[in-house]
């Protein structure tokens, strides 16, 4: 019976700002999971470079951005390590090792490889970097010794394949790494888009961002996708689908009182306003903390800095003794 | 007008001890060039793991006995710089860099990849690490700003590759990598192995190293192969793949004699013996001093691994201040 706190190992591709879809899929979940567990957030820039690598500025702007989301939401530096991918070697050291261990073939196989470059349109021509993106994120979460990873569905063939990769090393040079497993939120499901896509992105301008104003909330909400049938208050109007309610139904707590609206709406005379009204009011008194914990740490960008300083020195003695562990079972420790 | 020395990259697999083949092919070389150039010799023990991943101990063995063929032969440590890859932490790093920068299509039609696949039987089930050691050796190189690798004709396609991720890392993010150049030898032709065959070569048992004692270089200098057909003494011979001839045209300085020799064995009346017994005087003269160097250096195995050490050290530092530059050039130098 250990005492130590099992590691999880999460973070983000600094590519922009974060919106709710990252508050409710996972920064929400870090908040809470972050004095249960030992909780490295990875600021993964050089990930984020593998589809960005003409546009590095994007990246660096967005790190800093990043972070004041971490801390705006109550991730909080004192137990959650922050830190920077690109600053620590020893996960490329560790992706160049395990490259050994998986075959081309194999990696073309991986699904979620598989249907991002269907989406992103590379086709033949994609890059090394990307077809060899999932061993670099076993090398991220191997190298902390991470127990769990929280993932959505569809990421669960990105941690079989480090469940294979770390399987295979085992195998060959001895026990020397932890096998890490995925946690699903129960609550699954994206949130979707204010225009009703299934997926919230910056691309698709359809986020609201955490550090919108509550004006741009007012504003935003005001564009919702609700139901472009219901032309008069007095129509019956249709739930499903509506984006209005899919956010109530997340971000209201009064369920109860959305359930009734949610009847009156469908028997008519109910119109949208109103109850744009009643989200705009939900979302700002959600996100008002937050946006004052923003201002606050806003002030003092140097602390910022600190503060990834500081989580990249933790986690950078973390990788430095995994891959000596690593080293010594590969026999390459010379002294 | 720069007083610089130019650099120049160059080193081993340490899969085994080093043989005549690698003495006439590029250590001689090395010793030639290391007072003009200033010289990197590395250990490339990450790359003899990318098909030797299973057998570690292997390359761990052979990384001292290398360092000492290279002692023996003359490579100077106090003006080459002997280092080894696993230590360089920066090579992985800007490996994982360029592997964006080049589609897998690009790597699966490099000649020498290609022919090595289906020369070691991969198949479909080529590594990772295997497709993407020619980007890996592009980050050696170009980490330690080499302007010149000293190659065979077959490795041409490999310096084309590096020559490649360097123009691209160069006009993405501005001009910061030496574009290297190859530097084949004159003299063209690999050593033949002393069974006739092509390459000589460990796994071929067809070698003769420069660890050989001379007893051990006379027993496989007497059963060279020669002509087959040149049964009694007084029969003509073949020089045309006769292995004898064939060392002696590299080895023995005095040319008229050997062409006197050729001339009469073709004619008949000159026996294998004298020939091989001339072979094995010409050989061992070389290798005496060869010899007699390696029974010092191998007296204190604590200064070869200091030698090893210092290099080391020499070349983290070189290798440490390129990848500043990259990290810079990208953007992703934040403190």
């Amino acid at each position: 019976m250990s005492l130590q706190k099992k590691i999880i190992l999460t973070g983000d591709r600094p590519t922009g700002p974060l919106h709710l879809g990252h508050y409710v899929g996972s920064l929400k979940n870090r908040v809470a999971l972050q004095h249960d567990y030992e909780q490295y957030v990875m600021l993964a820039d050089v990930q984020a470079l593998t589809d960005n690598f003409e546009n590095p500025e994007k990246v660096r702007a967005s790190v800093l951005e990043v972070v004041l989301d971490y801390l705006s939401v109550g991730i909080d530096p004192a137990v959650s390590t922050i830190f920077l991918q690109s600053m620590i070697s020893p996960i490329a050291e560790l992706t160049i090792f395990y490259l050994n261990l998986v075959s081309v073939a194999r990696l073309e196989r991986n699904p979620t490889v598989k249907d991002e470059i269907r989406q992103k349109g590379f086709g033949l021509q994609v890059s090394a970097g990307f077809l060899c993106y999932p061993v670099s994120q076993a090398a991220d979460i191997t190298i902390f010794g991470a127990h769990l990873v929280p993932v959505g569905q569809d990421q669960l063939p990105m941690i079989e394949q480090t469940a294979e990769l770390v399987r295979k090393f085992n195998r060959i040079y001895g026990d020397t790494l932890v096998e890490p497993e995925a946690l699903v939120p129960e609550t699954a499901g994206r949130l979707p888009g204010i225009d009703g896509k299934a997926k919230m992105g910056k691309s698709l301008g359809n986020a609201i961002y955490l550090s919108d104003s509550a004006d741009e909330v007012k504003r935003k909400v005001m564009t919702m996708y609700t139901d472009p049938e219901h032309l008069h208050v007095a129509d019956p109007g249709k739930v499903e689908g509506n984006m209005v309610f899919a956010y109530l139904d997340i971000f209201d707590d009064r369920v109860d009182e959305v359930a009734e609206l949610k009847a009156h709406y469908q028997r008519g005379g109910l119109g949208d306003v109103v109850l744009k009204k009643r989200l705009i009011e939900v979302l700002n008194a959600m996100l008002d903390p937050i946006r004052a914990r923003r201002a606050l740490f806003a002030q003092d960008p140097a602390q910022l800095l600190e503060i990834i300083k500081k989580g990249t020195e933790k986690a950078n003695n973390t990788a430095h003794a995994t891959l000596a562990r690593v080293k010594e079972a590969m026999k390459i420790d010379y002294f």
